[in-house]
């Protein structure tokens, strides 16, 4: 969330065998209440109903969920804390399919459960955590980074409309897409935010207009639906959302929603912006033909509140992203650098400068 | 709602004074209650709070409500019944201000009340409620007669959309939107439909779900966003909608999200249908830019079930409707016939045909 705030989206507590906290989500913004996680099992259900969401934030948690792992088996021999870790590894994978970064957090913390240095299980247990650190530490730098950068193409800007949540609450803190609104507002830029609800899990009203009011921006809460009523009146002057999955071509999954307003931004000649650190590009896949997309219960939709509005026995449909094709995307704003214009040679340059 | 349903959407009762009967479209499809209408105010509060919607439906309504104004001085003389009539009249139009059926329809009531003819009040108060329930009949008939009109325009087609409830709810029976797949289904062509669910009011989830369910329609509901992801995977052969009301060169006010999906429509070559009674034209309006757009309370997205979603002191926008451009439209079906392509022209030369 906006820096300014004492509580953080997630973090380590190191009290005895130590463990994840983080903001239940669903809560907001009306309670503002801290989960503890002492189990893998926990930090799994976390993620899986939305305690904690938003590509980066889910990978910073797996990873210290990858930590709580390695410390259940603390007292046991090396090779078993091992096991333990990387049993924590493959059971977070399957908490949601479509955010890349939970699989890229993860490899990363496999990489480290593997290190053939380790004297004794204290040593794996310091090392995994260390790495979590790292991952959630970078991610802070990446957030930083990406406000940089994408602050300047919204520059002449004095409307922007962004959907879902990818703010503090997505990541370490500052967001992707917020950090760019964010950093232009702290830089003296009189901006004002259209805030899309995003149905059905209300991210963008209980999560972006609470983080936006929380750093002092402007902002009006619209049904998804207004959008292009609002892009009609001139009131967009451009289009900033995150990301969970970024093809090597360009095309980037995001909340579901995300490609209807790639389309109408385009129609309204408004520019569309993808803001997501590059550990949210997946180089593998060459399309986002190949993105899987994550389809959630029905009765997100059909029970909001758990006051049933759709009738007994109609069918739903639940599909959670959809992807906005790289031909829709203006520019696409990365910790290290602005992909512009979205092709796989700009991709790769930009993502692949190690 | 469909014809096999025993309770209608709106009836005149015709014990002791006369009142309107209506169902409470608020609470469906958990609960199918009526209320009953014995004064003006409650007939002006059951159209404002969307007790009865539809702008067919709130032309009704409003009808009957004169005759309830009429019924109100029955024991008083000629001209002071003629008096709370026109007070009547006058004040259900304020009720709403997009839907131009009902202008329309306390037009046609004026005309009577304003009648040289009566001797007595007893002929004033039967005239008023013989021009109602003309008005509730023709509406029966229109309502068939557009199904008969647009059927033939999706006679290919296996899945389509709607958006909010132009239904049987919507109108005396039958409905619009509905009415064309309605008859579609009837004459036997295998159809299903995607209904957004139409925030903030869930209209479609609430009310078009459950009258497609009643007429045995296959029917999957879907978040407003959704629609967009949908036709994008080819699961969308038409767009098909109702209207609130449609200027003389075929621009259309209906349910906020409309305009959006006009503009989708077109992105994806999808066929885009408005289906209304001649009735909602307003010849008076070159465009749509004249048609005024009612604005709702904040808390209708703010505080879906009273339960608080958008943080305290942030702002909300709350457009009821929106305008889809008479460009995007590939056809508006009337109860004259079809308007194709659109533009004055047309719309005259059909709606005009008297």
């Amino acid at each position: 969330m906006a820096s300014s705030n004492k509580i953080e989206t997630l973090a380590w507590q190191q009290e005895t065998d130590g463990f994840l906290r983080l903001i239940d989500q669903t809560l907001l913004p009306n309670q503002l209440l801290e989960i503890d996680c002492r189990t893998v099992e926990q930090v799994w259900t976390a993620i899986k109903r939305l305690s904690v969401r938003g590509a980066p934030a889910i990978g910073i948690a797996a990873a210290y969920g990858v930590c709580v792992g390695a410390g259940q088996a603390r007292e046991q021999p090396l090779q078993q804390a091992r096991q333990s870790a990387h049993q924590a590894a493959d059971y977070l994978a399957t908490s949601r399919p479509t955010a890349v970064n939970l699989f890229w957090a993860l490899d990363r913390m496999r990489s480290v459960i593997d290190r053939d240095d380790y004297q004794q299980t204290a040593d794996l247990t310091q090392a995994v955590l260390a790495e979590a650190r790292a991952i959630h530490q970078q991610d802070r730098a990446t957030c930083h980074a990406i406000g940089r950068h994408g602050a300047p193409l919204i520059g002449s800007a004095r409307n922007v409309l962004t959907h879902c949540n990818a703010g503090g609450l997505a990541t370490a803190e500052y967001g992707t897409a917020l950090a760019v609104i964010f950093t232009a507002h702290d830089s003296g830029q009189a901006l004002h935010v259209y805030a899309d609800e995003t149905r059905p899990l209300l991210q963008g009203a209980r999560l972006t207009a609470w983080e936006l009011q929380q750093h002092g921006v402007p902002v009006t809460v619209i049904c998804d639906s207004m959008a292009a009523w609002v892009m009609q009146a001139g009131q967009v002057d451009a289009v900033i959302v995150g990301a969970d999955r970024i093809a090597a071509n360009g095309d980037a999954a995001n909340k579901i929603g995300t490609y209807g307003l790639s389309v109408l931004a385009k129609h309204h000649n408004i520019p569309f912006y993808v803001a997501a650190p590059c550990s949210t590009f997946d180089l593998t896949l060459a399309s986002g033909k190949s993105i899987p997309i994550e389809e959630r219960a029905a009765a997100e939709i059909a029970e909001p509140f758990g006051q049933r509005t759709v009738p007994v026995d109609v069918a739903v449909f639940n599909p959670a992203f959809d992807v906005a094709p790289a031909e829709l995307i203006t520019a696409i704003i990365t910790d290290r650098g602005v992909i512009d214009p979205v092709d796989e040679a700009n991709v790769r340059r930009v993502v692949c400068d190690d």
